[in-house]
């Protein structure tokens, strides 16, 4: 295929992307080509800055820029009630929802014994230090509804509940918004079984 | 919504590219922020040196690193046929059939009443000083077969054909591998009325 160099060098590294294949990558390209030069080092700046600046909070493990994430740096924040998610992306969903008020801990990922990933790989005995310290009343346990999430889950509750902390899961059920109709057999049994008297 | 500053700055430049929004940018940015500094830096660099390096090739206006393109360079493209486009994206594709050995010339853009482009907005008088040397014995005039692609294709063979210059289009019909019955009635139009003997 024919693109200058230094064009053909650029659509290599947008297909690396995530869901950007050969056609999302050439359109990409072509706006970066268009684009005045200001617009487009400010996104080339962007992507530097972000590995420069970003590191994982030393307290939950969420990405920061200082020391502390803001949520581990707010006053505001309930640090009796840690919400366990696996990956940091979990977060601003959690955020958007403006429900939940407590602090996080990041386990950077799910244990999967086919992918060789047991809980020394991931960030348990720091939750446990955390712990240790008797201020926290409440665990929500916030891992994915999938196999890997389930497992863990488990594994924390059994883990952390001699420890006297009351440890929680997010209900699951049907989506709001969702048809009745559409729901798999799985959310809407256990909507079912968690029906609540109105 | 909770993000560090560099990571929401991120998003918004992610935010802006073509057929980007704010859930790709979110996945985009996440991937950036757990790959590698190395590959997350190449991308960054890749879209600077792009702005650094590319501009337009001085004979045809297509992207090019030097003052002429590859196409224009190249001792194994015939000089003699022009294929006229509307932007420079739209060579690779021309250029991935392997049927034209020609040059280009891109126009950018093509002409359009509604939008206030007239011919002195596209580089039509770069055209005519190329054809004035008289080497040029065909010019192909693959603008897009759309309204403002044909309304420019039929000025430029106005303009064109006094000069003794054979004018040619790429051919209208039906698109190799798709069913007849799902091709709009104007492409089928076309297609009868260009129809071969076999």
């Amino acid at each position: 295929m024919y693109a200058a160099p230094s064009i053909q060098k650029l659509l290599d590294e947008l297909e690396r992307l995530p869901g950007i294949g050969p056609k999302s990558a050439q359109r990409i390209a072509y706006w970066i080509l268009n684009t005045d030069r200001a617009t487009a080092l400010r996104l080339s700046e962007a992507i530097a800055e972000v590995k420069d600046q970003v590191h994982f909070c030393k307290r939950c493990f969420n990405y920061a820029e200082e020391d502390l994430c803001d949520i581990c740096r707010s006053a505001k924040r309930d640090a009796g009630i840690i919400c366990v998610v696996s990956e940091p992306r979990d977060i601003p969903p959690i955020e958007r929802t403006a429900v939940f008020s407590g602090v996080y801990h990041v386990l950077g990922g799910a244990l999967s014994p086919l992918e060789g990933i047991g809980p020394d790989d991931l960030r348990i005995a720091e939750l446990m230090k955390r712990l240790a310290s008797g201020e926290v009343q409440e665990v929500v346990l916030a891992t994915n509804p999938n196999v890997e999430g389930e497992t863990t889950a488990a594994y924390l509750a059994r883990l952390i509940k001699p420890l006297g902390v009351s440890v929680t899961r997010p209900a699951s059920g049907l989506p709001v918004g969702g048809d009745l109709e559409f729901a798999d057999e799985v959310t809407l049994g256990r909507a079912i079984e968690a029906r609540r008297p109105l």
